[in-house]
């Protein structure tokens, strides 16, 4: 039998991943147009020798973006700072966080992090992107906004919690989709990270979305360049949608583990670090604003801090690369460029691809192109020794190359010169620090993860800029503009992944895979990428897709295995030592958060089972409880008083019986009766007992949700106060949920926490041995705080018994 | 707070992991030396001219395999026919299938599956490892076996049906990541198609088992070919540990798409076509065997059937080629290859690497090295026009080649030679269909899946291959013989994507990518890729983990988004013409199989609201309830006259009330009991209300299964016939479950459904509004079947009493 063909989910799916992918596609491009005109301008003042000039250009426009990415946070929207991500996640856990799933919201975040991103701070697009893609599922789904005001009369029927947190979920993973160009990495995210409930049966539709966002950005980006139509519409190269892509391929060692313990270590460690360093600094932050009496100081503050971090951030780009010495540039390798004629069309016609290039000498560019000529096996150069020798020698020496695309700084661009017998030499000569602090984050990446490059950056530069980032890094995050930390982590892991591949390096000596292919898998660059993972899961705990998302990142399926180990290692490590960082911030943002197995609870030393507890251990008592004929006074006094959003509903099948458990009710059904005085009755007229047409029919009582709260209360108040409606009853048996869940008092604690949290519920009624309400459980009585009170008290009673 | 530390749960998936990934090695490298050795003598003798010994050869060797793998099967474990997957997705779903975790049933299924597989029946090794799989999972969780009578004291506390069940998946994972090479497709493939409850949880668990598997093959696969250490221990070549590496990687154009919807079209209908034959020969065959008296001739017809399809299968490998001309064959493609020195000792060394060389002239293997010789770039091999100009020609032409392993049969081999300008030019000739015949189904699928080869086949022998292997493979699926699915989907999927592709060659001309790169995805292997995507896919209505596995097994990421399509495309156009095999092939097998989902069942045309329905209209009533003082006689009877699993436990709180709804109790447990005299008590001692102490501890209770069912029923026929025992009596109260879900009986049966499967349940006691039993559902109460039944009889009812 075919299952139920839902055309208009997957039209809704489909139409979320275009607009997430559109999305990614602009910020990518506003992102690139800014940074790239940037850096740009800036190299070409250096390269006069103006580097005051250059300095001034940066910090002026980089200065100009962080105030208006910030102002934006501060003074219009503050839920849209930091990376949205622990606020999505305790949504979907079923907290309600204000403000995340709004118009303004949306605008804001998407300036602010575009802001973010181009000027240069320590951030990445890629957390607000996921939020973004959540606002996304969750207004498009939708087809109405409060905001706006509008409300479509389209896919009305996914107008309801369950549906709309399935779209948030599809949009968040089609985020992640669109911004690492991971599709299953988005999916698995999505599963892993973002959900609490995941209904297996959406896994496939979900996927479609985040294929469908790739696709979209991919599409987009293959044509356009910054905004300009430039390419082929419609032809996904591989080196254009890969975000990192890995050019040479190497074989993985077994050897290669060992390493790759030692980084998962470091991983965890420093993940941990940085988790901890980032919460110090975000409690501090909080600390000092506490402090401050008046709203304008603190909004003052908050800007000019992210302002100092700019200066910061630019300083050290443009004057850190001063300090350290040229390092000579050998050949370029052209392994893997299409054909000659593409590469020559590429450099007579496209000079963005080849930025530093636009510079050189015309010596240069007469014989640059012919550099492209030479075939992967005669060509060859040498950089044994990277100070002494630094020509391109015969094809008998080994192909350790500098890539074609780093920085000059203040370097002479040289020349290059071809002999007869096809080999290359060069005297031109680049600045390792500024390769990584003179270009966008993801530049530096690309640097970091290139393979076959083993004397491209030394241990200074490395060292240096692996400070002043994790420094940098760990003060932005959190701070009042809408950033998101995978790049920052990706560049620090980088950074020392590649310092412990350096070393390997310094020990065994360069292994190439033309040389001895057993030993190529001592590269530094493939060590950056573990690295990289290594931080990355040592920082976020993620697994599963974090070990996808690398590999789609980067296209390297052959390093699937030792990028697992090291993110494995670093959980572990990580683990002992902190939270996962947005866990960590969950709780730092009082957001609660119910996990898929109830935490445990130590008493003493010894861990508690909660199997040997009842739920009647953890349950509210006594609840507040309504029968099926209530008056309208009680009601009103109810919604008035207590701020319950579902209460159980009572009803005694015969006369004079005990009134047993009936159903739930919740707050909107109540009030949307109480606002529908025709269904008022009086004692003395009886509706039949099982009336066979209900007054109001589903649409009315769950949809409109957007009534005026000040409306209601002056309605409820009004009921309260006149005494009529004390004797003006409600028949609520139609629109009571009879299939709301019960447990027996004696349930197991363990259990019952389980059933509360597979099934999603808010609201679990306890009842005892003859169906009789007794408590009412809420996501509130099962948090671990919540857990620890109330079986410390029932201990202690216990104990006091014992005695 | 860092999360529970299940080292023990880790060790165990790394060791299932392992021993699934030494299980995959050992069969890879069997089937590989079996069919290796009759190949190769095969080649011999063909080129000698021998056809006829070639012919006798071959097939004897097969029909010996062939025999001992169905005799195997046949006479010593019928439940180890067939790929095993539909039984293990029904043990999953909660159904007990017998022998399928078995020491017999995994030695029978080993060996058959090698023979199956070395014989060179079209089929593959995929499904058995999967099941395998999922059987050392079972096995080696427990530390125990009963068939072997053996019972370790290692791990006890994973001898619980949960746990069994998470190994159970996390094997069967694990057997998918080892006979793919893909981890994530092992992972996905356990969540989406094996596994019925997912706890995510275990996610990274698996992932981590499946990586344990992927490595431990591919760790051994790197040093050993046919069980010599050939090769370096350690190291991972691509082309060694992915299935089909695509090598030539070309950009995916947005065109592309339209062929790939053309595709799933014809995936999602062939596929129907397929599973429609393959169930019809089932049934068939299985009407022909019931007509048959005696077990023996039954037996005797399963195995000559298998021996025809042999015979048949040998004669077309052997004689089809010989029907069709010789193809010209021309110079090597050299893109990948590392290096001239590895290559040159390859060649010299090495000769298992390019088997057909050995035996070429003398001339030929001293001009071939030199063929390796030349660069991309100025080497060019012409083959416009294949029948006219067969010559390597100069650098302006097309590189279109053909592969360098293609199989020669009858054709002469020619003489290879070089020109000063380093073009190349050979007379050499090939045969297209014992290129795809003569070899193994997976070497037949490198041929077909081979990039930038356009007119290495033509239709004559493609259409010729499809037909005989679709029809071939459709009859030798579900016969007795181990086999899986895979191979052949995927061969035949990449038949008439080749096709499709060299369709679009001959309309559109060659479009290579060093000439136009955005055409370039008009190749016809790129098309076989997607082609066998979507026949896969239309068989198997895999979405997600088939999407994954395609992509792992193939290393080329850019095909992810055609691929998709392709899988989407053939699942909607599938699902409106048959169930999926796996589907269809559980009801064939009356395995009672519960869906995520209810069905959807028709009462005339209008889709029936389960929403509508209660609990009470499904549930078995009046149900056997116990009382937790209960009289040994009647536990006895009801033991030996109902056999249900569970029972549900009443009990009255207070003298004279009515006895409610306490908990359930299983059928083991009251078998356990029943065998301890010393719990029996007579009415006069009653025990205390509530033991603190508990005669039977919890291991006892559940672990020990493996009573015996006689001795089990002749106590039991002793306790009824005696009348003493209807004066003993049992206290059950401390072995009662007591949290035990019940719902009520005016539940919407939706809801009831939904609870029921994502708690997964065995039994669901229905209660009254005063927690009176009055029914249970059990899953059989909720297929399909039954469902309808129950409800047909109630709108009945209703019916009847409207009139």
């Amino acid at each position: 039998q075919p299952s139920r063909l839902d055309w208009d989910r997957w039209v809704m799916m489909g139409l979320i991943g275009f607009s997430v992918g559109f999305l990614g596609f602009l910020l990518h491009q506003i992102i690139e147009i800014i940074s790239e005109y940037k850096w740009e301008k800036a190299e070409d003042f250096i390269r006069d020798g103006d580097i005051a000039v250059a300095y001034i250009w940066v910090l002026g426009i980089s200065l100009l973006l962080v105030i208006v990415g910030s102002v934006l946070v501060v003074y219009f929207r503050p839920s849209a700072g930091g990376s949205g991500m622990p606020e999505l996640i305790g949504f979907l856990n079923g907290t309600v966080v204000r403000h995340i799933f709004n118009v303004k919201t949306f605008a804001v975040k998407f300036l602010s992090c575009a802001c973010a991103v181009a000027s240069g701070l320590p951030v990445g697009p890629e957390g607000p992107m996921i939020h973004m893609g959540g606002l996304i599922g969750a207004g498009l789904s939708q087809f109405r906004s409060g905001t706006l005001g509008f409300a479509l009369p389209f896919f009305q029927r996914f107008r309801n919690s369950e549906d709309r947190r399935n779209f948030i979920q599809a949009g968040a993973g089609a985020g992640v989709a669109s911004a690492f160009g991971a599709p299953v990495g988005g999916l698995l995210f999505a599963m892993e990270e973002v959900s609490s409930f995941w209904n297996m049966k959406l896994t496939w539709q979900t996927f479609f979305c985040c294929m469908i966002a790739t696709f979209t950005t991919d599409l987009f980006n293959s044509a356009f360049t910054s905004f300009q139509y430039k390419g082929s519409f419609g032809l996904f190269r591989a080196e254009k949608y890969i975000l990192f892509q890995v050019r040479n391929e190497i074989p993985v060692n077994i050897l290669a583990f060992v390493p790759t313990v030692v980084l998962g270590v470091l991983g965890g460690l420093l993940g941990g670090l940085f988790t901890f360093c980032n919460l110090k600094i975000v409690r501090g932050r909080r600390a000092l604003l506490a402090k401050l009496s008046d709203d304008w100081k603190r909004k003052v503050v908050r800007v000019s801090e992210l302002c100092i971090i700019i200066t910061l951030t630019v300083t050290a780009s443009v004057f850190l690369p001063a300090a350290f010495p040229c390092s000579p540039f050998t050949c370029y390798s052209s392994h893997r460029y299409p054909s000659p004629a593409t590469v020559l069309t590429g450099v007579a016609n496209n000079t963005k691809l080849y930025p530093p290039m636009q510079t050189l000498t015309v010596t240069a560019s007469v014989f640059l192109p012919a550099a492209f000529r030479c075939s992967p096996f005669t060509c060859y150069s040498s950089h044994n020794d990277v100070i002494r020798s630094p020509e391109c020698l015969s094809p008998e020496n080994h192909t350790i190359h500098t890539e074609n695309d780093v920085s000059l700084y203040t370097c002479p661009p040289g020349v290059v010169t071809r002999f007869d017998n096809n080999s290359l030499t060069t005297n031109k000569t680049f600045n390792q620090v500024a390769t990584l602090m003179f270009v966008t984050g993801e530049e530096a990446i690309h640097h970091l993860f290139s393979r076959e490059t083993h004397h491209e950056f030394s241990y200074g530069p490395l060292f240096a800029v692996l400070a002043i980032y994790f420094f940098l890094a760990c003060w932005t995050a959190g701070s009042a503009i809408s950033s998101g930390l995978v790049v920052p982590m990706v560049l620090i892991g980088a950074l020392y992944g590649r310092i412990v591949g350096l070393s390997m390096v310094s020990m065994f000596g360069v292994m190439d895979k033309t040389v001895n292919e057993y030993w190529a898998w001592m590269d530094p660059g493939a060590f950056a990428l573990i690295g990289a993972a290594s931080f990355f899961g040592g920082v976020s705990r993620l697994t599963m897709s974090l070990t996808v998302i690398m590999m789609e990142m980067t296209n390297d399926v052959q390093f699937l295995l030792p990028i697992m180990v090291s993110i494995m290692v670093a959980k572990w490590v990580g683990d002992f030592v902190t939270h996962p960082l947005y866990h960590a911030l969950l709780e730092l943002k009082c957001i609660p958060f119910l996990d898929a197995e109830p935490v445990i609870i130590h008493e003493g030393d010894k861990p508690v089972n909660l199997e040997l507890h009842m739920a009647r251990d953890v349950m509210a008592a006594p609840p507040c409880v309504i029968s099926t004929r209530e008056s309208v006074a009680n009601l009103a006094h109810l919604l008035l008083d207590t701020p319950h959003g579902g209460f159980p509903v009572v009803h005694s099948s015969r006369e004079g019986q005990d009134k047993t458990f009936y159903g739930m009710i919740t707050r909107i059904e109540l009030s949307v009766i109480l606002f529908h005085p025709e269904l008022f009755e009086t004692r003395e007229n009886p509706s039949e007992e099982d009336p066979e047409v209900t007054l109001l029919d589903y649409q009315q009582t769950t949809i409109h949700k957007l009534y005026n709260t000040d409306e209601i209360e002056e309605l409820l108040t009004k009921f309260c106060d006149d005494p009529d409606y004390e004797q003006q009853f409600v028949n609520l048996q139609p629109y009571v949920n009879q299939s709301a869940l019960s447990v027996r008092d004696n349930f197991s604690l363990h259990r019952t926490y389980i059933i509360f949290r597979t099934l999603g519920l808010r609201h679990l009624t306890v009842v005892d041995d003859t169906n009789k309400v007794v408590g009412i459980i809420t996501r509130k009585d099962l948090m671990g705080f919540h857990l620890e009170e109330s079986l410390a008290a029932i201990l202690q009673q216990q104990l006091e018994q014992n005695n």
